[in-house]
């Protein structure tokens, strides 16, 4: 499978006070954070809090090490691994069903917030052949080292959209003759559903599901079927629903990749 | 739905180096461990050692907090919450099926690690009207509060087993003519297999699948299918997989509970 709108890298060693600070709050995929035990305690706080937020881990090392790391001193006590996700646009992921030669295949998560859960579907979505996820710049978790992990590194190898607003790319999707279905439980049963053809499934968060102007916007909804229900158990952790939606979505398709 | 199998208490808090210790050791489910700040640094370094292996988290507490939760001094400087799981037997499993009166739809989880798969798949077991879980009592999570919270719950409400031997336990439902499925990937594609009737699913671990010895002993197996492939990118995580194998299985049986 080629992937020309995927550019994988290696990871790249960022140092500095500011270029650390601007990559954790850009959301850029960092694992861990290297701060020098020479580094005054509240400096050291402040970016053990930014790390926090971006999802990555904070190691104290001695100065000298630091040094050897980034190979000059000028690292003011902080040093960071970018990762080596590069986000695409939405039209590329329809390219890249087009340079397949399959109908596209398109997941959108609106709002995911576990980054084990936004792993777990990225993973399963490249199992079942699709063409990538669309994921949001705010509400939601960014590809990040531990949705990397969780991927088992199918984040790097599936096509990634990170968009301004998931109901913009809904309507894009809509004008491009895709079929856009929503996971909610007020749908048709998931086998009652006519999954063949150009289509993409939006999965909501963990707590709200999918957002009310996100459905409104929707061709569909898809619903799972309960056997057992109580209070409280009464919804799919998103993964596995994401997995049980998708993995019916392929078996319509035929396995096509 | 009753569940007179399932005893559930309240959580109970646990005080002393000893129980606490042995609570903390014998996988019982514990959420946090309290240590007061008089406690000497490498007991405390024991403690929390404990308590990470135990995925708890530990608290440092003042000696007068301790006290009054304990309502007593003969805290050690130790306490711990001791979690509301009763496990049942595998025999009970198959009582709560006749009681239903349906055919047995049983999961076993085969050395399942991650906290997080392990509530997912008892939430979707759940879910999709299973009669309980069985879990080995070496080699995978017990039932902690990770656990608990990971299934939304379920975990209180769906019977659990937990066996000397996964093996054993699969000859114990053979004998009850309980089909016995496991999940690898040498098997019948999911939608190719007849999962109606007395059934059981075994599911592997996150690192090596389903034991050889446990595999061996199973009915049949049963495989997902997968239309994207990559190198490290070969498998489903299990609690995506046990979810797509229990929603055929709960759909073939008819949605029933």
């Amino acid at each position: 499978m080629e992937q020309n709108n995927k550019i994988e890298k290696d990871t790249q060693l960022v140092y500095g006070k500011n270029p650390v600070a601007e990559l954790l709050k850009s959301g850029g995929g960092v694992d861990t954070v290297y701060l020098a035990d020479s580094l005054p305690a509240q400096v050291a706080a402040y970016y053990a809090a930014l790390a926090k937020q971006a999802g990555a881990v904070t190691k104290q090392v001695k100065s000298i090490k630091l040094k050897a790391m980034c190979g000059t001193e000028s690292h003011q006590g902080v040093a960071a691994y970018a990762s080596s996700i590069e986000y695409v646009g939405l039209n590329d992921l329809l390219a890249q069903a087009e340079e397949k030669g399959h109908d596209p295949f398109i997941v959108l998560a609106d709002g995911v917030e576990d980054p084990h859960n936004l792993g777990a579907i990225i993973r399963t979505a490249f199992l079942c052949g699709a063409d990538g996820i669309v994921i949001p710049k705010r509400g939601g978790a960014p590809i990040t080292p531990i949705v990397m992990k969780a991927s088992a590194g199918a984040a790097a190898r599936l096509p990634v959209a990170r968009v301004a607003n998931i109901g913009e790319s809904v309507r894009q999707l809509k004008k491009q003759n895709v079929f856009v279905y929503c996971a909610d439980m007020d749908g048709a049963p998931l086998h009652k559903n006519n999954l063949t053809g150009a289509i993409a499934l939006v999965m909501g968060s963990e707590g709200s599901g999918v957002s009310p102007l996100v459905k409104k916007l929707c061709d569909g909804t898809v619903s799972l079927s309960m056997a057992g229900q109580d209070t409280g158990v009464d919804s799919f952790n998103v993964s596995v629903a994401a997995g049980i939606i998708m993995y019916e979505i392929m078996h319509q398709r035929g396995n096509q990749n």
